[in-house]
């Protein structure tokens, strides 16, 4: 055993099996994991649990940072072990569950999950289990490759089991800035006015007479799918790119531009890599995650400084990252998620912010969540975070999908997740509608002309052009047929 | 004329008429006025620009703090004067022109307006005009009874117009704190941890070759319309005040409780005042306006301190304050509406929200701007700052009106201002919903039981079950009849 990443002896004691720190669990429990876009998440003890609900009554309440790897979520769900989860997920077979109604799902702005525990706005937490890639002599934590909510959990909860985790190397120290803000009324300023302000400690804080059990495991993080560009992810890069050179050339921002915030997805890696032949310098980035994208502009010197909550790469750049930790080491950092999407900063740095759209409407409402209104697909994540508070808040969609039966450009969103009030710029492989100092009229012709895909613009403006005579209004819709093309698909297969 | 108000001799010879400043304004322009609620609006120069525009053809951009009073918005409407409008209005013949098609109204969050021209993603401001309560002598502007984006409209016109109202004594001169954030990239903190911190200057500053005219006037402020509290807005009232003593009683709050932001209408006034019988005490507000319920509390001693952009109240209220403004300087003050609702300190003062909206539906989505999906009422104002960013963020409304023909209740609403993921607590005169940590199908049942009106709790019950049993997801919904409610409000004068 690897007691060296123990550098409290005290605690040599609580090393136990994976299968044994799984019994702390009871159900009905509230417990709160590491992990966000599956890095840094439990690799073992949660698995555990897993196999002993299997067998065993036992549901707990499960919130994390983002979403787990190694198929956690599914083996949770279908052992029935997961009463509500929070605050994100990506999974297919536990989307199945809470799209059946077994699994009660919180979609929550990533920001605000820690907020509401900090408030005791939900239930207190049981139980936290935590990857380390070891332990300080004063039972602090050093996480591995996400901070995500660690911190709170660390903090909040009664009993802390911590997975350290050997594939990791311990020289990742150094790597996160740990701050949290105070609880109310007390709270202060988080003084950070640059992505590489660091502010905090370098370690989680814990009570270590709370750590209940510690278990080694050596398994490494999920990879990503980082799937190659295509035709329609670079047409949409092609298009954004040209509007951003564009806002240099009006003097609205420099070469450096401003922050960057990218959401998970081919799109946004697309997107970033297509700065790689770009003008642009000396980027930097505000955002929630670390993809292949971001390692390729540092290394092309292009990114001088990269600011999230975790890094989720593919096999082969993990290998690159975690082989010269000692060369990213002064150029990214990893936070608490309650401060890399706070809104504070997000408004203070200037984000710009790139998420992904399920579908939008012609009023530039944004459905990030939901397939035709009641099925959840992953949830919200920090989009909401940053797009309410950035400098600019782009979203990106295909105009359309599965041989064009599905407009993802709408009259009327099903569901919405981003008002008309909070979307500036939207792009499809077809174009990139402006919406910036447009009225809703103005906008709807914008959208129609710009990002529709061409077998359904006939039909988007028919549709405006009528709720514009028949009922007119400030944002003309005809309520009656607004969501006909969500049931012409159902009832079709197509929304042609 | 009253020149002791000009501080600066040199701009003597800027003083001229109403009529002779409008001759400033050229169609195409674009214009920023001051103006939060009613309060601190241009009195005269936009009422002679009307009167022009109604004989010559001269068509405007308006922007402003928020709404103005006087009906200015009326006779800007009705002479033609106005090709877009923004960022919030709240007139009847306005609204009308709007939802017509003849003014296109861009619906901003408060906050953001000053961003997008500091950003410069609206066409540049040519001239603003500004009341003043008197100029300094480096020309700087000393404003009256609201902030709004007067600071932002000296900083970038190209020329300035200046009202001096000697109906709003000098002595109101140190009620403003006047700070404006950087631009990207340079933005600092803004260095507010309490309502009561002051951090900037007590005057506007503004490039006094800019200054074009100068105008005397001494017409009064529109005073606020004070509805007294009736059945149902009490009824409201007292659900929250239980809420709150019992978050006291679980130890989530002390009688202090946190920053209070209450938007307009009667129903926050009600909310407010029933404070005054409360055990709370030392409660503090961090808004965008105080209103008449606000200085009572003050009175009463209730309250210690209280930050907003304006002062919007009744005749006799307004006749107190500035009857005794010494008494009050200490324990108010007007901010830029950019800091006044500034996403990082409603989130890091830790704000309980309280909005009204004019519908919401059973999974938490509110509707504060549309009516049936079409018409404007006024704009989402403040509400989208506070609610996304509060501590607690709670919507109220009656849970039906016009003899009951409306349910403001619904099964979806028709137009999304607040998503579900901003929205903790909805209040109906019937009763209070908390959703804190509840999943949408939870949500929907907790409002079934709490906040609709009886007459429509069966067929709301219905359509939940219906949708859980045919559709099933995360957020059960019958796409085909969301609006049906709404479509047999206008086919038959009724929703049931
Ligand atoms: C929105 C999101 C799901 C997009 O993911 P993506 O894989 O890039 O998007 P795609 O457009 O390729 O896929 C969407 C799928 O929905 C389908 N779809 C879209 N509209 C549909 C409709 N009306 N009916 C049925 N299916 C629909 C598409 O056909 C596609 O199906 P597929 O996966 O079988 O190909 C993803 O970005 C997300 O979860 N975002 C929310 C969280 C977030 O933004 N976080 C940001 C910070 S990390
Ligand atoms: C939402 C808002 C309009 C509510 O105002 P209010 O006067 O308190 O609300 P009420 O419920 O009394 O009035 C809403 C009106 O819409 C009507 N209405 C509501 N739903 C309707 C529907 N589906 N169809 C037709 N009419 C409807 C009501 O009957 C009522 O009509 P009335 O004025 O003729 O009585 C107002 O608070 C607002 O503009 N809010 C947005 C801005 C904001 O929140 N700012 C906060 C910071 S200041």
């Amino acid at each position: 055993m690897p007691y060296g990443r123990i550098k409290a002896a005290s605690l040599f004691d609580k090393v136990t099996t994976a299968e044994q720190a799984a019994q702390l669990f009871k159900d009905g429990m509230v417990v709160g994991a590491s992990g966000f876009t599956k890095a840094g998440d439990s690799k073992v003890v949660l698995d555990a649990l897993a196999k002993r609900a299997a067998k065993e009554a036992i549901k707990i309440t499960l919130m994390t940072g983002a979403s787990l790897g190694h198929d956690t979520d599914a083996k949770l769900a279908s052992a029935g072990a997961l009463a509500k989860r929070m605050p994100f997920q990506v999974d297919r077979v536990l989307r199945t569950a809470i799209n059946a109604g077994e699994v009660l799902f919180i979609d929550q702005h990533l920001s605000e999950s820690a907020e509401l525990l900090h408030n005791r706005c939900l239930p207190p937490v049981d139980i936290a289990v935590i990857e380390a890639a070891f332990i300080e002599a004063d039972g602090s934590i050093v996480p591995t490759t996400s901070v995500g909510n660690s911190v709170t959990f660390a903090a909040l909860a009664k009993r802390v089991i911590i997975e350290i985790n050997t594939a990791v190397p311990e020289s990742i120290y150094g790597l996160h800035d740990i701050f949290q803000p105070d609880d109310y009324p007390y709270r202060n300023v988080i003084p950070i006015v640059a992505p590489e302000n660091r502010i905090g400690r370098r370690s989680i804080p814990v009570d270590i007479h709370k750590i209940a059990a510690i278990v080694f495991t050596d398994i490494p993080d999920s990879p990503a799918d980082v799937a190659p560009p295509d035709a329609k992810t670079t047409a949409i890069a092609g298009h954004l790119l040209r509007f951003f050179e564009n806002e240099v050339k009006k003097g609205h921002l420099t070469d450096r531009l401003l922050p960057l915030q990218a959401g998970i997805g081919k799109v946004a890696n697309a997107v970033l890599s297509g700065f790689g032949e770009s003008n642009f310098y000396d980027l930097r980035m505000f955002s929630e995650v670390l993809q292949d994208s971001t390692f390729d502009l540092l290394d092309s010197g292009k990114m001088s400084f990269a600011s999230a909550s975790s890094i989720t790469v593919s096999a082969p750049c993990y290998e690159r990252v975690f082989g010269n930790l000692q060369k990213y080491k002064d150029r990214i950092v990893l936070r608490p998620q309650n401060i890399s999407n706070t809104p504070g900063l997000i408004r203070r740095l200037g984000v710009i912010a790139i998420n992904t759209a399920i579908e939008f409407d012609i009023y530039g409402n944004v459905n990030s969540t939901h397939i035709s209104g009641t099925n959840i697909m992953n949830g919200i994540g920090g989009s909401g975070d940053f797009a309410r508070n950035a400098y600019l808040s782009i979203f990106v969609s295909q105009a359309a999908s599965k041989d064009n039966r599905i407009s993802h450009v709408l009259p009327m969103v099903s569901h919405v997740d981003h008002t008309e009030h909070d979307v500036d710029i939207l792009v499809t492989d077809i174009g990139l509608a402006d919406l910036r100092g447009l009225a809703p009229r103005e906008r709807a012709q914008a959208v129609i002309d710009h990002c529709v895909h061409p077998d359904y613009r006939d039909a988007l403006q028919s549709y405006f052009d009528r709720a514009r005579q028949l009922r007119g209004g400030h944002t003309p819709h005809l309520l009656e047929e607004a969501f006909s093309w969500h049931t012409r698909l159902r009832e079709t297969g197509s929304m042609k």
